[in-house]
């Protein structure tokens, strides 16, 4: 049974997972090797993932069959477990709980080589459609505090399977940075009166010097503050905390403002690594809030330069967001 | 002129440099096509760094000449300047200053294939009486609020050098991380009264399960809450909240415990990649605080998994810390 343990100091939750390689040897095995030429992702091999939680799939097709389009299985490796009770308890001065979560991948395609640049807009749709769903589902589990939604694109960025696929992590606690991006937001709506990310938006719209892109719902640009090169968020116009309020036609807009992204990184970067994460309001929080905005933030992973960052929250970062917004507004995208 | 700008959420503070690699095709070219052969850090090519600032040297030797065995230099392309003022002014709606800091590199030996196990223990204890001087000097500069001294070793730990050295960065501001780490033992002390660095100690040294090594200053242990497999902390016995207060005794065990701890790493792990950073009290604490305890954190970086860590402050570590332990401590040291 994975463990949740809370950092004593800093008050940080980490997975102490024991489902996963743990022996020191097991460190030199690199994601290359784990792949071995077999995808337990792609058609006709639905038999080796664990049994499907849900999927868009053509009618009169059956579960765990070929036929879908999106596909969504409990992670094999899972770093929590969904079955259990909390056992929050102490351990001398430190406190700690049982992992219980839930672990969920997305099969974004049939097809081994798909990616979001290529993939048909409405294909995409769905997958933010899938994240909705399975976001519904599990926040009727009062365990679970936040729900994590992510994908890891390259083994640099992570990934550990080559086939298209993002991540569901549903947490009894909530992120650090979580935590943090709440209470900043709190504490300048409390001092302003108004949601610092819809002051951002106006800002960068008349600022237009780190403005991507945008269509009718989303902009896409650069922060003001980026951690890393090329790090880009993209951020709904309208106001909401709340990610699984947005209806079919706002992610028919997301849809196009991620492919179009993506697009503009790769011709940019030649097909980088990247991470997505999508920043969403805790589950307590029972109704859209006023003062947190719910967006996706875009890391390409450009640089070996991490270790030190990690262990101080400290970035340097060498390219402006000026910078990068400017070489990925001229992409040619014809 | 590099920039330091204050993310309008968070409240992290990044530094946008310009004076590194900036453009998209810059990040194609990796470290070992920077080395190129040539070693701007050994002996007799002193000509090839920036003026030393300091060093420990042969008696009669002129400085930027043979005959040294730790030698710090300015940091060739500074993510900080050290001239300037900070020039503080709001952007709209963020901040921002300019980057003034000051970066240097201590050159730890004058061999080119030294590394810490290998160090004979009196050029050791001297890498930390060089971090003692340049603190003790850069402090006097009220520009600044935190000094961070860290050593990245190995490029995939960020090392863009294989001859070994660490660094030294001081800011006109508080990394986060320190900023929290702060709080939370600050908060800590007020509610009971003892230093939270102090009572892990004690938990630790009775539970027995997490202590790798002890000597009669320091001990090494494995955190009960670790975000990395085998991150291991080296914590003084005594209480102090300053780096820079400890003596040329205390100094003498700190190269005894962290020869050790990297000895074991070595061992274990296969000469894993790593940083070190010693988390420190910021500056403008005058004197020794009662609820902060200085130590020394080391991350062996042994996952890619990392991209999306970064963008939650969320750790799944696969190696429980009394794993780590175990194994650090059954090594063969003979």
């Amino acid at each position: 049974m994975p463990e949740l343990r809370k950092d004593a100091i800093i008050g940080r939750w980490v997975i102490i997972s024991t489902n996963r390689g743990k022996r020191p040897s097991d460190f030199g095995a690199t994601i290359e090797e784990k792949r071995g030429g077999f995808c337990p992702f792609c058609e006709t091999h639905e038999a080796t993932t664990p049994p499907e939680i849900f999927a868009y799939r053509a009618s009169g097709t059956a579960p765990n069959s070929p036929g879908w389009t999106l596909r969504v299985v409990p992670n094999k490796f899972p770093a929590l477990q969904i079955e259990g009770d909390l056992d929050k308890v102490g351990d001398g001065m430190f406190d700690k709980m049982s992992g219980i979560g839930a672990h969920e991948v997305f099969i974004e395609s049939p097809l081994h080589d798909m990616t979001i640049p290529k993939m048909a807009l409405p294909d995409l749709e769905k997958l933010f459609w899938g994240f909705r769903e399975r976001v519904l589902d599990l926040k009727k589990d009062r365990r679970f505090k936040y729900i994590m939604l992510f994908k890891n694109y390259g083994s640099a960025a992570g990934a550990s399977l080559e086939h298209p696929h993002s991540q569901l992590i549903a947490l009894p606690v909530v992120p650090l940075v979580v935590q943090q991006e709440m209470q900043g937001a709190k504490a300048y709506y409390d001092y302003k009166d108004r949601c610092v990310f819809c002051d951002i938006l106006h800002q960068e719209k008349s600022a237009g010097i780190r403005v991507i892109s945008e269509n009718d719902d989303f902009f896409a640009l650069s922060p003001y503050a980026p951690r890393f090169p090329f790090e880009t968020w993209i951020v709904p116009r309208q106001h909401s905390s709340v990610f699984e309020n947005a209806t079919n036609a706002h992610f028919a807009n997301l849809a196009k403002a991620l492919q179009d992204t993506i697009t503009r990184l790769d011709k940019v970067l030649q097909d980088p690594p990247y991470n997505f994460i999508i920043h969403n309001a805790p589950l307590q929080e029972e109704h859209d809030v006023p003062y947190y905005h719910w967006h996706i933030e875009i890391i390409p992973k450009l640089t070996k330069v991490a270790g030190f960052e990690w262990g101080t929250g400290f970035y340097i970062n060498p390219t402006p967001p000026e910078d990068a917004t400017k070489f990925l507004r001229e992409v040619d995208l014809s």
